[in-house]
């Protein structure tokens, strides 16, 4: 078993809160401090102690402005957790990001019920096996969402340049879709400011805004690539 | 994003030492109490805590012997996490197990790597459409892992009524092998007594104990079903 300081980290909300920000842009103190809604001295604390435990490093750099130079902060692990508890079953593992070790993968469970003892546990030991094939297709497909993550982000940043763009694509590109409420709560803006926001992002990545929750719009997306099929092969 | 006081629960070391024994017996409060190193007033204030968010629930039954009635504890809960946190992703998800939604999946990572915006967006949701299989295959084995482990104990229960040999087969599969010092500590027994133990359980279960290392003894134990292949179709 591995690395359990994660859970402490993950089990407060603001320290949820700001990691969430952290992923999606370089962010110094004040920055973090005025997203999330406690005080700066909490906000000081958490970050103090996921330094600590080695979830984030920090660094000193010249703001855009004159005055004193400001503290950044990175997240400084790559790693997916899995954990099942149940009744019976209780473990978890932290996995490495980084390897993409399959490019493909067949899972398939045993269809035999057993009925003795020793069946029970040879086809326990047998899912035990396809559980770790799994493990194995989740570590490439995270290692490699976060490799193409970290190029969508600096490519946006270098062609389009728009920090409040991009916040919306990288909430929308890991959630599936987001409402524009939720937007609104995150990224500190009014909602009429979230629908320009969006409205000027759908001219480079075309979104579907409907009832107020927004997605990706696949289809003009594609044809925008001009029939090209990237990413389905 | 689902149910985050599970990592409230998880970051504790004395709290995972509970639930880990809960998985494996019907646990009373002053048996756990003897499996940790730390004073009963603590061990109830855990207990409380799981209690309250969920994860426990508690019922009293008679002890077999004369006295007051004795307070059970059983985990109430059946779920896989899954926490991905990079510098570029972060995302967390609770899935609940009982349904065993696939038997058969085929993951396929796409090949090309893209160039344009466009192309890596499309990349990266092509990316997360296979990030939902592999949740679903994750669901599918933990959901059957969780039922066999519940027949495998139960039979073993009835067949053969021991105990600690149950608890070493049960650390053994849920971790693939175990060495004598983790068993010792863990069933709080003389590592002379786990060797005594496991040459028991091996005569229902085959092991292969080697350099104080316990694993599975895969091929006596097909052997034994005469050459069936339970768990391999």
């Amino acid at each position: 078993m591995a690395e359990p300081d994660i859970f402490y980290i993950l089990g407060n909300r603001v320290r949820r809160d700001l990691l969430s920000h952290l992923t999606c842009t370089e962010c110094y103190f004040s920055f973090l401090s005025s997203k999330v809604s406690v005080s700066s001295t909490a906000v000081a604390k958490h970050l103090k102690i996921m330094e600590r435990e080695g979830i984030l490093k920090s660094y000193e750099r010249e703001g855009p402005f004159i005055g004193p130079a400001r503290k950044y902060y990175d997240i400084a692990i790559a790693k997916t957790y899995v954990v099942t508890i149940t009744p019976n079953v209780f473990w978890y593992r932290g996995i490495d990001l980084g390897e993409e070790p399959v490019k493909e993968i067949h899972i398939k469970l045993p269809e035999k019920e057993p009925k003795k003892l020793e069946e029970m546990i040879l086809t326990f030991l047998t899912l035990s096996d396809e559980l770790e094939k799994v493990l194995k297709a989740l570590q490439s497909i995270e290692s490699r969402r976060d490799r193409l993550m970290a190029m969508i982000k600096d490519t946006y940043l270098k062609e389009i340049g728009d920090m409040t763009q991009l916040a919306i694509l990288h909430y929308v590109l890991l959630n599936g879709s987001a409402t524009v409420e939720e937007l609104s709560d995150r990224l500190n803006l009014k909602e009429r400011e979230v629908l320009q926001k969006a409205s000027e992002l759908d001219r480079f990545v075309p979104l579907r805004i409907k009832d107020s929750i927004i997605t990706i719009d696949n289809e003009r997306l594609r044809a925008k690539l001009g029939g090209g099929n990237a990413g389905e092969d």
